[in-house]
């Protein structure tokens, strides 16, 4: 009896689910494993023993979940100590997966994940266990060092760049129009807000600026830029990351916050409700709205990008065939050969390379006014939010399935 | 030579260019008019000769018009003076539609565009003009009084129940999930708010409470409802309109508003940031996320309902029908006949009986806790957001056309 187990940490995507079922049915196809089981909230819930056997609840039953977005499986945040400090979160991992006859491991996650994976593979070494321990790469934020890009991070870009061509339409409509703020996720990088630029109208970008958290961001260059724009065309699209900082490294959502209230509420609100204020109080207009994308962007698998569905089945496929040449602390990554046709090829990294790393935009797609990406940004993002799912609907929304 | 007139007021809808598509193809079957124009901008444009010839442009250069969300001719909140007092919009208005040989002029709008209607119409036949004054409803509201429900709505309602749906998903993803609350649009009705409850999984909603206007909110109550649904288990997921009311009739947002800091910074955010803050005071959680859908449930063509798109459609062509039987200040209105199979009759009425009216969320349809709605509501909703429109897409994007 040979099993193996799948699980999936960190935050949620629109496709994560997806890899879950590239493992399972070239498992099918493969027969590497007479059960596929799935930790449940990643290795919290494994400790806890929140495990199920999805070879016994069967295909026919699970085909919606490869459409279904978010962390089928649960996702947690847990944090595996160095195995030399605190043994015994090890110990119990192992007992658990030589109960089930696990001889691999597959993690689905990002940074933090592929540490969890380097800990565990290296620890298996030291006590010389056969266990196999490999990633797969997800994240939205694209931050991941050592691939190409990350399953999840297109769809999140094609709903952006959906929702900025929409809400341009939508801002532009009345002779006088306002400023339009839309605020995206990245953390410390600007991938998702890159992503704005591929809404184009008649070739040209409809955002006017894009700021990234890869450039220094200036608010007096900031207003100065709106207040030309306003002045220009009466109307203004402007795209955030959450995460721009000042000349200092410091968050601009942190060190520029309003200040406390007398009551000591906090200001409620992300860069995109800053900058609207703080556009308000320049005087410019007080015409500006502000739309924060939040979770949406993790999520939304009505607007998902069918290439990278199929990416993320993809590498949970490859991941099985890792195990097969007898990898270990391993991630899957891609390597892209070509942007147009597009095409990319998978590989293994050391999870090493991968684990806490984080890989930001370039600099130099960034145009050298710093409010804007090139020509080099729009050929690499635009493969990535090719074609899209034909999701089954009931009752007019689509089908999704529940493990959890 | 006969010409006629089409021009969109208010807030744009993703459906709202498919009814001037709807005149222009019904048009061309029926040859009523040698010319279907434009104002751009609503009344407001027109006044300013703001005019284009769809006719000369020709239906191969605008058939992506009819996929294309928010007021593609542009829009306008102008209300016209009553016409005893101040002659001279009327005068210009007219001037110009004789200049055009304007037979007819069509008005895509809500109860304010109505007004409209109804004192255009009302004028024309006090100064013998033959001008016929047609409206043809829109609002993501579905506010309007003898409609059975208004073209926008559908597609706003699908765009949130499919965001319930999935953001549910990505809420309850941990072992220790938070509390998250969606803010619909709808002003002072529950429409949109209600058509949360379309979001199901395993037959049952997944949002735990909605609360709409029509129903007096209550905060103590409020915070009872969420402090014992997250006792139960663990994740809370609320909707809530962004008009509801206190039992005076005053906003939530504005009766219980956090006071202006000591900068007199205003504190931002609309009714979802404000539960939020709320929840996060009571103590029940800290683990709170807020979600405003704003615009994007008048612009998410990308998630659009098919029924509604043609039904947007069919009210265009219903417009001329009502034009060639001799009518003037009346509405297209919607007529329902069944649920099961939905059928839906066009009929005409009095502008004067939508204008400035506004139509409630059944208060029967709401549950006796007052926090959620009942089957009633589901059998209304369901059928408007039926169906998906096959948009063209180019680089991953829809292809939308833009007029101004």
């Amino acid at each position: 009896m040979k099993n193996c187990i799948v699980a999936q940490s960190g935050g949620p995507t629109s496709v994560i689910n997806s890899s879950v079922i590239g493992i399972f049915k070239e498992n099918l196809k493969q027969k590497y494993f007479d059960n596929v089981y799935c930790g449940l909230h990643g290795i919290e819930g494994i400790l806890n023993n929140y495990i199920i056997n999805l070879t016994e609840i069967g295909y026919e039953n699970i085909k919606h979940f490869k459409y279904t977005p978010s962390s089928g499986l649960g996702s947690c945040r847990y944090k595996l100590e160095e195995f030399n400090n605190c043994n015994e979160d090890y110990l119990k991992l192992f007992q658990i997966f030589n109960e089930l006859n696990i001889e691999a491991f597959f993690y689905i996650g990002g940074n933090d994940s592929m540490d969890t994976v380097d800990k565990l593979s290296s620890y298996a070494k030291e006590i010389n266990s056969h266990i196999k321990f490999i990633g797969i790469p997800k994240t939205i934020d694209n931050d991941l060092y050592a691939t190409d890009h990350t399953p999840g991070f297109g769809s999140a870009a094609k709903l952006i760049a959906t929702t900025v061509l929409e809400t341009y339409l939508d801002s532009s409509v009345y002779l006088n129009n306002g400023i339009f703020i839309l605020e995206t996720m990245g953390r410390n990088t600007g991938w998702l807000g890159a992503s704005a630029a591929l809404a184009q109208l008649d070739g040209q970008p409809v955002a006017d600026f894009i700021y990234l958290p890869e450039q220094v961001f200036n608010m007096d260059k900031f207003l100065e830029d709106v207040r030309r724009k306003y002045e220009e065309q009466n109307k203004v699209y402007i795209v955030v990351s959450e995460g721009i900082k000042n000349e200092k490294g410091e968050f601009i959502v942190e060190s520029e916050a309003m200040p406390h209230d007398e009551f000591g509420h906090k200001q409620l609100g992300g860069i995109g409700d800053l900058l609207k204020e703080v556009i308000i109080n320049s005087g410019i207009t007080s015409r500006v709205k502000a739309l924060e994308l939040g979770v949406m962007q993790r999520c939304a698998m009505h607007c998902a990008s069918l290439t990278d569905i199929e990416e993320a089945f993809n590498a949970g496929a490859h991941a099985l065939e890792l195990f097969n040449k007898g990898y270990t602390g391993v991630m899957v990554a891609f390597k892209r050969i070509s942007n147009n046709p597009y095409k990319c090829i998978m590989e293994d990294v050391d999870v090493k390379l991968v684990a806490n790393e984080i890989k930001y935009f370039p600099k130099e797609w960034i145009n050298e006014a710093g409010n804007h990406v090139d020509l080099r940004a729009l050929d690499y993002l635009r493969p990535l939010i090719e074609g899209s799912p034909q999701l089954e609907y009931e009752n007019g929304l689509p089908v999704y399935k529940k493990l959890i």
